[in-house]
């Protein structure tokens, strides 16, 4: 196997117009001048702060309310606050952000638009469900290195009380939740992605870049339980993760980590096994977000975590410190969404899922 | 004034690390290899198939149904069909477009995602309500001239009676509307953005490229009433489009028409007064798809139409073919979005507003 990523994608970019062309394989593409993540923040809810990663987020918010009116308010100021804390952390202002990439799980994403109004900077709003920090990033990402912007902003957002009143019931109804269900993380995380390098990273850290990407395609197995998302998204995990594989020519040990969003412990093994019957055994490698933010047995959490919140404050606080750390070398991040909506629930339908996996490496 | 627009960005081009930045002003891009837009769909229901645009559109579907079980399957079976008109018009097959950018009104995108997820092609979700095409396109062209694609698909719809469920009341409430309501247009239009020339064009016609674009900041001028979408969003496409000048340095006669998506009747006023207060008249050059599409008087539509669909399938049969047929040699698109949600609406928020400009081109 290549040593590095460049190498290794020039043999697998066969068949395209030329031998430095970004393009590889059926859904990939390989950076020629990586963009680097030069700073993150993680705006985190009272029972994520108490979880496992409580102690890396840069702030626990303990007021679900976070100071305002309804669900909604709150989490466009859960968002605001990272955005904020991302800016600060990197020593920039909201007039050095070319773009903000942006998205969360509430209809016409308004904790989005109204969370990063005022901060002025040109938006594009992206929607993936759960998937979303994976599609600003890429998107994000391509902006930097294809000349577009020289600093972006990567950001998602959700919310436990907004995410059940729009999904399942009002938190007054006190509904039963099955151990399949998942719990919406209360949180916002973000990430600036620059063309150059992080000017404040301390002395023998690593760079943090970005080498390239796998977008995922809609795979819709027919699963209807919006109370077993995890099962319903480790086939969208499934089919994005040996893309990645095959585009690239490599195996799961090419990665030190394959760290999926929130499919949780029912879609955990569902994902191995699926990878396993084409010849890819990622036992070793495979980590998800959604198991690592809460603790299954103390936090009563059922399948683990979920939501756009969720892979995106475990990358700014956990996963990125890993990298910054050389505990990892590469890893493949791979948000993972369900594209239901209450309306769509309601009438019946299957629930069709995406998954986009971001290739990241300390240098 | 530069007779094309390369020399042009390069002269506003001042600030950036180097003379052939694609990066011009605070807001905008000019392309080095403007991609062209080798083929557009556009799939219209009965009452835009009435109106004065009727003959242009590739199909017309009589049933609001489109012989499915409710309003969402509709609107989703309208994206299938432009989403395969426009593959048929290209002679292309789904395998050979790398990526489908695509957006609707409905809550977590649910039309686009039952749409499209049976072509298999790698998505990106976008939303920016009424702007969405705007923004599909632009984040296409990106992809495209930045490498990671040869060809892309941009694709959004919407319909009338799942708008109006969603954000107002139910059809059979029959609520009466005010004078300032848009009427949200029943339809689908895709283009297909590629790095080659479109190969069945007729001899003589020209090539359409997407020059550049300027991505619109939200706007919120404190508006709450979803009855006026128009007031609400004029200031969001007056700050775009007086951006695209200033980046520019250019003046509203280096179009041919400056095309808004659905400001309506009552919007269009207020934009052309509020670009006259800082010194841009484009009374000459002003047009909106949302007044195009339907006949005010005899169709009953008060405001205009409104829509994911309405700018998308205009552009798609009317505004190209003008660009073909070298009627008009310059545009910029400028579709426009009200970023409300029936929970915001509802827990009184004002309407945050945005606008996207795409600069087209035919050479």
């Amino acid at each position: 196997m290549a040593e590095n990523l460049s190498g290794n994608m020039q043999e697998a970019n066969t068949g395209n117009e030329t031998s430095v062309s970004k393009i590889v394989g059926k859904q990939s593409v390989a950076f020629r001048k990586p963009p680097y993540i030069i700073a993150a923040s993680s705006i985190a809810g009272k029972k994520e702060g108490e979880g496992p990663l409580g102690t890396l987020f840069d702030q626990i918010v303990e007021d679900p309310m976070v100071g305002k009116e309804n669900w909604e308010a709150a989490e466009s100021e859960l968002m605001k606050m990272a955005a904020q804390k991302v800016l600060t952390k990197a020593g920039l202002k909201n007039t050095d952000i070319r773009y903000l990439i942006g998205g969360d799980l509430l209809g016409q994403l308004i904790a989005t638009s109204f969370g990063i109004a005022e901060l002025g900077i040109p938006v594009f709003g992206v929607f993936g469900a759960c998937s979303t920090m994976g599609e600003a990033m890429i998107i994000g990402s391509t902006l930097v290195e294809g000349g577009y912007a020289n600093k972006v902003m990567a950001i998602t957002s959700s919310h436990f009380a907004g995410a059940e009143k729009q999904f399942r019931f009002p938190l007054d109804y006190g509904n039963q939740r099955p151990y399949s269900a998942s719990w919406t993380v209360t949180g916002s995380g973000a990430v600036i992605i620059s063309n150059q390098k992080d000017p404040n990273k301390n002395t023998g850290e690593p760079d943090i870049v970005i080498t390239g990407f796998t977008t995922g395609k809609i795979v819709d197995y027919g699963i209807k339980d919006s109370m077993n998302m995890g099962a319903a998204m480790a086939p969208a995990a499934f089919d994005t993760i040996k893309q990645n594989f095959e585009d690239f020519g490599i195996k799961p040990d090419y990665y030190d980590k394959i760290i999926t969003g929130d499919l949780g412990y029912v879609g955990k093994n569902i994902l191995i096994e699926l990878l396993k019957e084409v010849g890819y055994d990622i036992t070793n490698q495979h980590m998800d977000c959604g198991m690592e933010i809460f603790d299954q047995e103390s936090q009563d959490t059922h399948a683990g975590g979920s939501g756009c919140g969720c892979s995106a404050i475990t990358f700014a606080a956990y996963i990125l410190k890993q990298l910054r750390e050389r505990n990892w070398r590469r890893i493949l991040f791979i948000p993972t969404g369900a594209l239901l909506s209450q309306v769509s629930f309601n009438e019946g339908n299957t629930i069709p899922c995406i998954a986009h996996a971001v290739m990241v490496e300390a240098r």
